[in-house]
């Protein structure tokens, strides 16, 4: 894990044709901003501290071991609105960053 | 969680046409016997207790917070040879169990 004090810090664990594994690590107050991916399911896994998960119109807090999906398409963010550090595991499939013939 | 005194215990989280997320718990001496999805990357994140890893040639112990990857067309396996339960948060991507088009 590492922690910058600009902005939540992305370390990508694994990252193949098919998919990628990140770790997302939030200081208290960093976000990541909503946005979309609009053919990539991503998956959040708190494995430390809390967030605040909004994702389409919902918005829900997230605690260690709670895991949600943000579908294909549909906006999302994550805010540290906790005092705690805030870490995610993330997984994105398909890959965004590979070209997929369609 | 839940585990079963039979055989590991395999518990689905999420499921879209993209990707599935099980969690996987073993009871100590329980093995998932080594198989290959011929199309489809595996990703384990060890969550809880330690177990050996077979991939491919190589086999290795991972313990809590260890992530690993056994990539599509590889044969791969896990035992808990600990005395501990052991539980793995598993992603598959392309999900298997969906019709790909090729």
């Amino acid at each position: 894990m590492a922690f910058s004090s600009d902005k939540m810090k992305k370390i990508g664990l694994i990252d193949t044709h098919y998919l990628f594994c990140d770790l997302y690590c939030f200081e208290p107050g960093q976000t990541q901003k909503p946005h979309a991916h609009h053919e990539s399911d991503k998956v959040y896994y708190v494995l430390q501290g809390k967030g605040m998960f909004k994702i389409g119109g919902e918005e829900k807090e997230l605690n260690e071991h709670h895991i949600t999906l943000a579908p294909a398409g549909v906006e999302h963010g994550v805010t540290n609105h906790g005092s705690q550090r805030l870490v995610l595991l993330v997984l994105m499939a398909p890959n965004p960053n590979v070209p997929h013939s369609h």
